[in-house]
């Protein structure tokens, strides 16, 4: 292998010898310098982490690895440990996340505290590792048997984790402490595994850790345990959780299965392996079978707010065109592993199409997982709250923290690594000489020879200027994604008058020598839109939904006009949507969009409750919120799906 | 107490202090003599209950008792046998319900193998029993601390089944062999728990058995500890399962409870238990409170079908109107539940809407529980099976048994005691003189100084003629129920010409002095039916439903014309439904119901999946079959509900 000579400093520091159309920005790439991702990375700054920093305190997670200090030193087993390893089998894969977070958000700039904390944390690690490698609080302190029950104990998913995190920190802050740690993990692993068939772990996130523990450290044993974890996916070796080999992914071999089925943050973390694996070997094979999948769950199985998962009992993909809003799982941790699936597709393909579903998960299902203060967050991400909603599996409002609490340090991590993700430079026979910015946001981005400041007001404006600050000689191309949802409405370089646009696979692509202060003004379209439901999706028939830019909008009970019910609304489809910029208590800033509805108005008879067809209309003003900024007020009723008027059934 | 004179030989052998409307018949009652009921209840004999008792040996039921008597005889904790308690902590009671039927079932007849059965099996419980009283295999085989964990220990649920099966053999069979095991293990629990505030069990049932304990044996104790048991609710005494104290109905005292909630068959077990209290003790503010929770289950939480349980993931009631057609859970024993609760609701009210709702959860959402040839069961019962349908929670196809296995023997013993549901006396000033058929079959009934024959071809055929064979002097009332999907279409008495109809609360009633020959014919209206789902769930908007006579229909794929996929149908809502009684492969007779619809036929470029919106349609027609003979064929695509042409979202 040869080590790229500008390797990223985020994720994905991909090798020179493997098979990719885009790369990742070198060096340190991209700064966020205002506007909705910009805020939400400085309140995962301000708000999130210290809370996540508390919480690994407060819930167990250190103690824990504590215990397994103390088992190693009185010999395994601790039964000489009064207090109890605490939570699930996973504990550990918090305390790696945050370190993740941790090892993005260093980048940034001077954070003591947390430097701090991955200093103790990094120490109690080391400790806690046994000679031989192996580090896992849980089975170091309970004394099983390691690696006896691989489908559900989790001992490669934490290991994953704490790779991830070794390489974050060394990537982000220079810091190659822990990637010390990761390495004899890995290679503990690559002794016990490589080469056998001894066993898969029953939670994916493995496989993308080894190849970037590869793409760090050039020992290609990690490539092929990876590699090796892929093929053998199939065979029944992910042993029987009680759920079944589809909820394990371990029905059939990944190059023959054509859906996504199962439990699906497991699916989609091992999908983004899958396409790790495929462009660091160059298997155009398996590639192609990623990237059919991705297109049949996008298709058939992902929500309007790119969520993924229709079922609360195994977590996991419903069957093509089940969706229900209300009981959508929508697992913000699937998100995240959706983002980081379709980002490797982008990368190896340089398909726009990846980089709009990244866009629709990250400003809805994803973002809908914090509240907008930062200290709160869902697991579940649903598309409708009922008013009787009560029952135990879904607690309907955002918590502090959970007793499985895998979603709120997983956001963490992203967002940390948020400014990673948004451009990328274009590999062609000249080199990478086109620099891609695929999220329209305020940021200062470098590549291909190409400096640019880009100022937006985007998501809530469609007005995108990009500047170019330093540009290096010669021909170099500059490509704004045009987002599906609109046409180029307006477009300038410098002050030329607006000329015809060149789009080239859901680009706006300028070739040209590039000169200190020349700018491109995109404007988009963002006037608000009626979504009508693909007719196969049974549970929303006769519903309509409303978008805005990249933004799905949900209508709260706390908007509506009063004595009118958000489940008495029906929209008036043909009705002229406006809008209205607005602060809100407990929101913030926002727009929000009216729509021409009709309300039923229950009489007496139906005392106070809903109304019974033929019951009298009214015609009222519904108003909708983004999605993302719902359950911020009051734990209302919420649709982002609302009858459509004159349906059979609305009134019916 | 003083008991009835003519305590009847099935279930609920009221006391005579009860306060009831209804009685049900005295004696051993009515008896099945021809139509769908007959036919069920000779297929449970014939095919079904001896499965029950080759499964009984085969999945360890029978075996588990045995290593408790090798424990008793031991000692506490069995730890030597090397052979292990098998199957969830309940397998007793799969033993249990299986008696319970065989002990209705020998009212019918010689049954020899059941009757060998049963006695092998009381022989094994009465060594099994502690000498305190106790019994239950799991914690007598493992050693597990008695009543430690009775959220989910199951102990008093099993004990429930035992006297239930207890009080079936000595009201069917004559046999008091298994009640004096019932009465020792009932007087154990009276020792640990009565006046005490020691703990509830998380599955209700043993309030109902104690009930018919009490009635059976006088012992006011039984009645004062279910009492208890109804009255303990809310207090958080059913302790923690894991799923929070809605799950158990422990969040609220019934009283106050104005839902239900929660697990459905333990909530209406329950239901049916505070019924039997509220009747016995005369307690008419508690009797309320369970008539108002049904009108809420059944306008807000219940299934075309009858069924109960909107969610998988706790086998739970949803939200009011979260009513998915594919994720319906409507696990059978919920419609065994169901039934048993409105069975007692119909005798403390008279009110013929009990009546009604058991026979659609009779001929639907329990009907459908057992396959054509009696050997195969649903657990879940969903309205709707789509083409990719393969998830690990739902296998889709009816099983011969399952690792948890409530619901076959749980069929049995309802379908065993089905003669004593059909009708009841009614108790007015004058006596018992009145005598109410309130499920439609063909039956021999006994009742009120009334002997009728009862001959119909229901649920295909609307004519049902009811001849007097025997009549005791003076004036009796003679009560046919009229359906309340019907108008009584044509009604004669003897030769008399048609005559206004005299009906009062939902039944036909006559009152005369009735003489050997007297004939009442009534016919009802069997027009096939479109049924347009209340805009309020969500989940079926836009859609239509068929219905003819007591019979919701489903279309499967194997039924349509060939190239029409189910989830391409459109339905016609105003074109003309047409009807043809046919015999078909694998279901036998039935009637097909013949609807005008649209079918939207897939281009190529759709690769023979399903149509996007604009596809062109085609006109055909669409067939269905009763819902309850469904996935008796292949184990295609089925949909009770369709969507109608021309609504938004049907195409687009």
């Amino acid at each position: 292998m040869i080590r790229s000579d500008a390797a990223p400093a985020g994720p994905i520091g991909m090798s020179a010898t493997a098979t990719w159309s885009h790369r990742p920005l070198p060096g340190r790439g991209a700064r966020l310098t205002g506007g909705l991702l910009h805020d939400w990375q400085q309140r995962n700054l301000a708000e999130s982490l210290p809370l996540a920093l508390r919480q690994l305190e407060a819930a167990g997670n250190l103690d824990n690895v504590r215990l397994a200090i103390r088992a190693a030193a009185d010999g395994a087993g601790g039964a000489g440990t009064a207090v109890r390893y605490r939570g699930p089998v996973f504990m550990d894969s918090d305390i790696y996340k945050t370190l993740e977070a941790i090892g993005w958000e260093l980048a940034h700039g001077d954070r003591p505290e947390l430097a701090a904390f991955a200093a103790r944390a990094i120490s109690l690690l080391k400790q806690a590792q046994l000679p031989d490698g192996y580090l896992d609080s849980y089975f170091q302190v309970t004394g099983e048997p390691k690696y006896s029950r691989l489908a559900s104990s989790h001992e490669m998913y934490c290991a994953g984790h704490l790779i991830q995190a070794a390489v974050a920190l060394r990537r982000g802050a220079g810091d190659a402490r822990l990637l010390e740690v990761a390495k004899r993990l890995a290679d503990h692993l690559v002794r016990e595994f490589l080469g056998q068939a001894r066993g898969l772990d029953g939670h994916p996130i493995i496989e993308t850790a080894l190849v970037e523990l590869y793409r760090e450290t050039a020992n290609e044993d990690y490539l092929a345990l990876a590699r090796q974890f892929v093929d053998q996916r199939g065979a029944g070796l992910a042993g029987d959780s009680g759920l079944g080999r589809r909820y394990l992914q371990d029905h059939l071999p990944v190059r023959q299965s054509v859906t996504e089925v199962g439990h699906v943050v497991r699916a989609l973390y091992l999908e983004a392996g899958v396409v790790d694996v495929a462009a660091e070997t160059g298997d155009a094979e398996l590639l192609k079978s990623s990237v059919n999948r991705w297109a049949d769950m996008v298709a058939t199985k992902t929500y309007l707010t790119g969520g993924n998962g229709s079922r609360h009992s195994d977590e996991g993909f419903g069957d093509r065109f089940e969706l229900p809003p209300d009981r959508a799982y929508n697992e913000t941790c699937a998100a995240i592993a959706s983002f980081h699936w379709s980002w490797r597709l982008l990368l190896a393909t340089g398909d726009a199409k990846y980089a709009d579903h990244m866009e629709r998960v990250l400003y809805n299902g994803f973002a809908s997982g914090v509240s907008a203060d930062g200290q709160r967050f869902f697991y579940v991400n649903p598309l409708q709250r009922r008013e009787d909603h009560f029952e135990q599996d879904d607690p309907g409002r955002r918590h502090e923290w959970f007793s499985c609490s895998c979603c709120p340090p997983n956001i963490m991590r992203l967002v940390a690594s948020l400014d990673h993700y948004i451009a990328s430079t274009g590999v062609s026979s000249t080199g990478d000489d086109t620099l891609y910015l695929h999220q329209l946001t305020g940021s200062q981005v470098a590549g291909a020879g190409l400096e640019v400041e880009v100022v937006t007001g985007y998501p809530w404006s469609g007005r995108v200027e990009v500047t170019v600050g330093t540009a290096a000689s010669g021909e170099r191309g500059l490509a704004v994604r045009v987002p599906g949802w609109s046409e180029v409405t307006g477009y300038r370089l410098n002050d030329d008058p607006e000329r015809p646009v060149v789009t080239a696979g859901g680009y706006l692509l300028l070739r040209r020598e590039w000169r200190p202060g020349d700018r491109v003004t995109v404007e988009l379209d963002m006037t608000p839109r009626v979504h009508r439901p693909d007719r196969r999706v049974d549970a929303v028939r006769g519903c309509l939904a409303v978008e805005r830019g990249p933004l799905v909008y949900c209508f709260e009970q706390a908007d509506q006009p009063a004595g009118t019910r958000v489940d008495d609304l029906l929209l008036t489809p043909d009705g002229a949507l406006s809008e209205a910029p607005v602060t809100l208590d407990g929101v913030g800033e926002t727009i929000q969009v009216r729509v021409p509805a009709r309300a039923v108005r229950p009489g007496d008879a139906d005392g106070g409750g809903p109304a019974e067809p033929g019951t009298p209309t009214e015609d009222v003003t519904a108003v909708g919120v983004p999605y993302f900024q719902w359950d911020n007020r009051d734990g209302g009723p919420m649709r982002v799906w609302i009858p459509a008027d004159g349906a059979p059934g609305a009134l019916g």
